[in-house]
């Protein structure tokens, strides 16, 4: 049995490269940037007023005037006028261009106008005062925003304003999620007494979803026949096969036993960790044509977790994101972390990974144990925010003491 | 001007009830609970095997019986079996209900099995071990998720459980957001050197987005009377108005004048902070038929944004994000801080929105300045990841410090 710590470090050696593909922009938020994205310009692009008022020739204040005729007014999105005389001014708007032989403005707050004519009712007024020049912010070819990052609403901002109407983001996996168990019934049915509605495959397919990635759902009944024909196919369908039970001890857990008749390499089953010991993991080189990806060869990760709700959710959020991250060369965020509200206490020499509840009191991310009633208390999570993960070596945790946490909502 | 906090205040005693309806659960994920999701039965709903192995009476082996005949195999989601001679054994899977007149589960890790006889290896073997009792984790009709929560993966996997196909969740509201301005230009157009492209909107689609709330969006060119005639019907036919730009003091900033000449009552007008000073904020109570929401009387609720990017921002995450989850009536989470990387001084009299990169250092959540040119300079919201608020009546921020936090990635 190897480590949490181990496992993670072999799944990262078996990422995937998806591809990139070039989308429109409004469709990007919360997918990975695959190209740096550059100013086409100077930002702003030229002096840009910014502030309503008026434009004069800092020169004309400086020796003493403050009566200016108005010449014209300077709309924003208008081309740019020219001040004709230079002890006149022009009226200028929030966003417009600086007309030209101006240099300085000074908002409507601190001038009086009659009959056309402005009078400044300040004494300070600086040169170039309420301008915002050119170029200041980005020049151009500047890199905004670097790749590799997810896109949120500030990116898909910076992708506007330089243009960017398609952008090349990170395709996403074909993930395929597979039930197995013939106890489990469709969420819509009534289970008679032994049986038991499926919930994993959707708790799957949620946490993929905040990934956003649209992964499909298959149920495959515990015959071994039917299982080992069914899972060929998928190998050569998808990226992804991620299994929800059938990878523990059972007379009816075929599933290490067809895969590995499959061909596909077992990388390691069973992990020292709590709750989700029995976690299977392994991957194929496939030959196969793949229609989903449009690639003659490629490779198949198989993850398959232990079917108890609460393992197959640590399972998902401590060894897939990661792996889905790194194979679309996310920058990792360091690991987070958060302080145990409470002394606790867990003597086998296993990674546990506890329910917490978290709270933000000054700055300080507190994890407040929430206990259930272990692996298959599916409730409890509903009630907890994030895993604190305490390791192996350890037994006794203490208030205060630090632990990486991992969030799920 | 007021300050930010009663600008808030006013805007949180403005919220509408968007309604309430009811969804196919796997499409709920994000959407805000209305209903307490119960138990429909017991959790288990029967006494459950937690390990594979053999079901015995415990009864037999503390007579010191270690050999035991194997009757059957009770396998998961098949009937309940019954032991018929309570010195046999039955083979049992994780998942399976235990067999009647059995009580006790010894994993198969810990027998030999020959010749369809099972003898038991350890001596160790608690009275009903291995076995999660129905009921155990909650009771028929005990309440799983309160209602008001964000709905996670973790809730949908409680809903698919408890058979909820179809939940209660809050309607959204039907938002427009409104360009105006002159200056600018679509996405996919080449502006001339005195406009710029439109990306406010964009920028508060994607953040309405991670609302879950499906924005459309408009734009108006600065003539008064065409916006005039199109907020009209706008104010009719849509429960929020965003607007960004126009509300300042430039000669086309007809936006505060319009409003107010349709009966749109100002709740106030600029606020003590930076960015984001000019915002308007006013609601309408309207008679009018609204098809979107099948109400016939409604209240539209207007933003109105200064046009700078970081403006737009800040009054987006700082108002209208908290008034939405007013709205729908989200239970409030504690109002987030972070920690002040370095020494920061803000002297005006304003409510003052510090751009930050955020790290975890050892559960600390520290808020690292980000310094960009100003609420112009989109670019910078890309490298920063929140706004760290620093009050008003302060002046001298020092590092350690903790001060609410906005995020907005």
């Amino acid at each position: 049995m190897i480590t949490s710590q181990k496992a993670l470090d072999i799944i990262l050696d078996n990422t995937i490269d998806f591809g990139i593909e070039e989308i429109p922009f409004l469709e990007s938020l919360g997918s990975v940037l695959k190209e740096d994205v550059k100013a086409d310009r100077d930002f702003p692009p030229f002096n840009r007023v910014s502030m309503d008022g008026i434009a004069i020739s800092y020169e004309a204040f400086a020796k003493g005037q403050i009566d200016f005729k108005i010449e014209n007014i300077q709309a924003a999105g208008s081309e740019q006028l020219t001040l004709k005389e230079h002890t006149n001014c022009i009226e200028v708007m929030t966003g417009a261009v600086l007309p030209q032989h101006t240099d300085t403005v000074i908002p409507y707050e601190l001038v009086t106008i009659e009959n056309g004519v402005v009078t400044i009712d300040t004494k300070t007024v600086n040169d170039g005062q309420n301008i915002h020049q050119q170029g200041k912010d980005r020049k151009a070819n500047d890199v905004l925003v670097k790749k590799n990052k997810i896109i949120s609403a500030a990116e898909i901002g910076v992708l506007a304003t330089v243009g960017k109407s398609m952008v090349k983001v990170a395709k996403q996996p074909s993930v395929l999620i597979i039930s197995t168990g013939d106890e489990l019934v469709e969420v819509e049915e009534q289970p008679t007494a032994y049986q038991i509605r499926k919930s994993n495959v959707y708790t799957l397919v949620s946490l993929l979803e905040r990934l956003n990635i649209k992964a499909e759902t298959r149920h495959i009944t515990d015959d071994k026949s039917v299982l080992k024909q069914k899972i060929n196919q998928f190998l050569i369908d998808y990226d992804v096969l991620l299994f929800s039970g059938a990878v523990s001890k059972g007379k009816f857990d075929f599933l290490p036993e067809v895969l590995n008749e499959l061909g596909v390499e077992k990388n390691f089953h069973k992990v020292k960790q709590r709750p989700g010991k029995p976690f299977w993991f392994g991957c194929k080189a496939s030959l196969g044509m793949s229609e989903q990806n449009e690639k003659k060869c490629k490779s198949t990760v198989v993850f398959a977790f232990p079917g108890n709700p609460v393992s197959t959710f640590v399972g998902c959020v401590k060894y897939f994101y990661p792996w889905y991250k790194k194979s679309v060369d996310l920058v990792f965020e360091n690991y987070q972390k958060a302080i145990l509200a409470e002394d606790f206490t867990f003597k086998p020499d296993l990674t546990y990974f506890l329910q917490v509840k978290l709270e933000n009191k000054k700055g300080l991310l507190i994890a407040v144990p929430i206990m259930g009633n272990g692996s298959g208390d599916l409730a409890n999570l509903a009630n907890a925010d994030a895993f604190l993960e305490l390791p192996s070596d350890q037994t006794e945790f203490k208030t205060g003491e630090a632990f990486p946490l991992i969030r799920y909502r």
